[in-house]
């Protein structure tokens, strides 16, 4: 037996310009922080069929793919939270790199854990989405019952009764979910997409 | 105002298959599993391109990119790997989901970590590839020197010296990383995923 396989045992890697070339669109995480049912997942999910209909390759990270997944053994006191956003925040540097764009829809309540996230992901890869509605629409809308039991006190620490939201200083984008329509809200998103050539196709 | 926004907040979601069909292939993980020195890295590297080349949408999780973000809160000991084992299995979970082809290269030692990756992605998702090298092919290649580190004793749990590595029973591909060239096992993975349909072009 030759042992070669020093010398061929070598390899090159394949970077994210050449996969975002084959995708013809830039990778990037959107990102999405608000109250609880100030409609974040609902508008994650219209952002990305839009996308999916230009033929942009994306995916939406919400509390159904990564509460019960990958933060399954964290639960809802500040440090946890925090652990949690930082968590997402890797996976979507790890998603932006292979040339995704990431949409994540979670409260996210802590500037600093989003700063963190915005520090990690590096400006320009990360777009903070301020979907801005006021508590009483929010608590109005209650679709699961949230509110309801945070109220009662039945739920603690939840964001907005017995916990704080620290709204964005500086977002790239705010939408008005608690007033204008789905569409008004995806435009906005998207336009921002286009204006910064994320979309640009490359093909 | 008209609250209509009951009405209007509604949204369908993207799923796996839509994605598939985007991409013209199907989501997967191909989980690389052996001693350190086995060549995982290296094979993950020229598995991708090739995959790339053929225009399909891959990404590589290894120690550069995991063990340094997600799981840098991460050690050696038995049940640090197995938490940073179900953490990438959560991640190449999602990605899958996203449709790449995931290519995990971790030395994975227990095979009931890596089982329990297996149940999680399911059967047909999960692709164990054992990278079959002896310990002495890789002591003798130790192109990090963790090797010589661990027979010193500087480095402790290191696996094939001081922590056990279990060998998979019955994995999906089996691979001589000791013995053959790079690309007589790149081919035999990527012959696999094209018996299995995985590279089927749904475009």
């Amino acid at each position: 037996m030759i042992q070669n396989h020093n010398i061929r045992w070598q390899h090159g890697i394949v970077n994210r310009a050449q996969r975002e070339q084959l995708n013809g669109h830039h990778g990037c995480v959107v990102w999405l922080t608000g109250l609880s049912g100030a409609g974040k997942s609902t508008l994650a999910h219209c952002v990305e069929e839009r996308l999916v209909a230009d033929r942009c390759h994306t995916y939406v990270l919400d509390g159904d793919n990564v509460r019960h997944g990958l933060c399954h053994d964290l639960g809802f006191t500040p440090e946890d939270r925090c652990e949690n956003i930082r968590r997402i925040g890797e996976v979507g540097k790890l998603m932006t790199d292979a040339g995704l764009i990431v949409i994540s829809a979670f409260i996210s309540p802590f500037r600093s854990d989003r700063d963190g996230v915005r520090k990690l992901l590096g400006e320009g890869d990360f777009i903070e989405v301020y979907c801005d509605a006021p508590l009483d629409v929010c608590e109005g809308r209650d679709v699961k019952g949230l509110y309801q039991k945070a109220r009662s006190g039945e739920l603690s620490e939840f964001t907005g009764i017995s916990s704080p939201y620290e709204a964005p200083l500086n977002p790239e984008v705010v939408v008005h979910t608690g007033r204008d329509g789905l569409d008004v809200c995806a435009d906005k998103v998207l336009n921002y997409l286009r204006d910064k050539n994320k979309l640009l196709s490359t093909r």
